[in-house]
């Protein structure tokens, strides 16, 4: 079959990132009888100075109509405010809705702390909807105010999301893949003992969704943890840790959060998923620091690949990327800087090529 | 000089420590000078459920009338939203004005990764002004919102007090206080890239407050970080950070997310200020897992005592209180089970009361 992948490396290392991406599914074998395609679209804050637009229509179209699946690199955010920008990625999770990003952060097998776990974020709503609005009060002065908004819809969606992720990872288990983790176990982020009605919902909602669907997921334990004694148990207890449920924003922080633990943004994938299409996007941004230098880590995009071809239904193909990542780390050889290493995006990549 | 203080234990462990704050109080050399009172304070949980109030108003009376700072111990959340419960120390930062809380996290001495930080987190507003409702439509079906609120006055007295410490901390490093920063640095954390209007309004805000401050702050470096970014960084690289500064929120989710760096919750106090009165917290919760054993860790409780007493300027009287708590920590014989300890809260405390 023919896959037709769209390609936005956006700003910074995305630019450096994609490409290796796409040397990537061009080199898996072709045993696969997969054939992918590209095209190239353009999107983020460079985009923006050039056209005024940070998201062309045309990205959005062709996304939608032409492509199977889509890898995206990332976008620099502006330092100051700047009129009319605004981030093209939130922009595409909600026009194409891909409500759910998922985002697996797994230690190499010989990591003296193992960690196998994935956060599972809204992606759609909570402060991302971008309901903002600045006033002058005469008595008060300036201030601004923006809408947190959780629906239940888009909560129970993210609940049966996490609950086939973490079935779906109870099955290998008990086909034998090795897992820190005996049992499944989703637990819910929430801080509902400040927001009771907001946080409440999605706590509520994610419950309820996975009660209703209890006769597919009776292995799936269900706990629930406030956000801030989440981010203090993350540090102390991760490997306690299997699917973790997230409002868009906690999502966000907890996975950059838990990316650290395994040592490297540059290792850490995302797949932002809806029931039609899948965009994978490494978890770490455009860095400016290192662009162009030949340098950023290929890994978390490569892997980013490998989610999109799960939730494609290319299990085989995703597999086989893993393991050649995998390889790579537990040979601890080839590394960019970020793990301590001194190679190249270039030499990462064929090393992790030549495994496939 | 008389001082009163109002204890408000709160629940669990709260009743374990608010005590041990007292002692500790009671057992300051009499060559400071101090002579101190205390009147006992209800709110919380249980208060609630006895009473129907969480926060009676005569807690609120005594403190403002009566009282020249409190200890406020930690309280319980309903794992349920209970009908006219909302959390009381939440509602004392609001009645009381104090608008800032003051979370230092420092490591001990001998610690293999150095850490000396200070979080001061907004305290009054962002999602915390808990301006909720609950909708109906019948389109989308059941939905909530919540208001984010940030505004130029709480975000410039906030940047304010940053400044300050920022400063205060420098000049005891310039005083010979030996410390692991060279210089003093405030990193104001936020989500501006996608909450440009409210956390936008937050970052320029604490800017311009200390660049008007310029004149008392010029030794003081000002920095930003956007929330995610500082998450993963807090884990990677905590020596790094001085100062940092940040919305009610964030500040909530990284005071936890630092504690851990230190090895625990235990640990780490906080100080509640306004321009009036503070109220020193420990950074914990009421840990209902461990409550009633007489094994909670004393030690966040008894360095909130000293942070009231810095900033009732009792300076010397704070500064016995961290020594004598460091010598504990740095001796690390008698140390409570969070530390890896088998000591109960009564053999901790004593131990530091014989060093004071
Ligand atoms: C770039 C930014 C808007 C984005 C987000 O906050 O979602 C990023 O941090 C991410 O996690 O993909
Ligand atoms: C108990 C809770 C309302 C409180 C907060 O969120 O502020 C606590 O987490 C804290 O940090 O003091």
């Amino acid at each position: 079959r023919v896959l037709r992948i769209g390609l936005i490396p956006g700003d910074g290392i995305g630019r450096e990132v994609i490409p290796a991406g796409r040397r990537l599914l061009e080199a898996l074998p072709s045993s696969l009888g997969i054939k992918f395609e590209f095209t190239d679209l353009k999107a983020g804050f460079e985009t923006f100075k050039e056209t005024g637009v940070a998201l062309p229509a045309r990205t959005v179209d062709v996304l939608k109509n032409e492509c199977d699946g889509a890898l995206f690199g990332a976008v620099s955010s502006p330092t100051k405010a700047v009129d009319g920008y605004s981030s093209p990625i939130v922009a595409l999770r909600k026009k194409l809705d891909l409500y759910a990003n998922v985002r697996p952060v797994k230690s190499v097998a010989s990591a003296a702390r193992p960690i196998d776990l994935v956060i599972v974020r809204e992606n759609t709503e909570d402060l991302y909807v971008k309901w903002e609005k600045t006033l002058d009060d005469p008595e008060i002065g300036v201030y601004a105010e923006a809408i947190k908004r959780i629906s239940v819809r888009a909560s129970m969606r993210i609940g049966e999301m996490a609950g086939i992720i973490a079935q779906r990872r109870q099955k290998l288990r008990e086909s034998g893949v090795p897992s820190i983790h005996n049992s499944a176990c989703v637990t819910v982020t929430h801080k509902s003992n400040v927001l009771s009605q907001t946080d409440g919902l999605f706590l509520e909602s994610v419950r309820e969704s996975l009660s209703r669907a209890r006769y597919i997921h009776d292995k799936v334990a269900l706990k629930d943890q406030i956000v801030d004694s989440m981010a203090y148990k993350l540090f102390r207890e991760p490997e306690q840790y299997d699917v973790i449920v997230a409002p868009n924003l906690y999502g966000d922080i907890l996975s950059d959060a838990a990316a650290a633990l395994v040592g490297s943004l540059g290792l850490v994938p995302s797949a932002n998923v809806g029931d039609q299409f899948t965009i994978g996007e490494p978890c770490h941004g455009s860095a400016p620091d290192i662009a162009g230098q030949g340098i950023a880590n290929p890994i978390a995009t490569l892997r980013s690949a490998a989610l999109m071809l799960e939730f494609m239904n290319e299990g085989e193909a995703a597999a086989k990327i893993h393991a050649a990542v995998d390889a790579n780390l537990v040979e601890a050889k080839l590394m960019t800087p970020d793990l301590g290493g001194q190679a190249t995006t270039e030499e990462v990549l064929n090393d992790i090529l030549k495994r496939l």
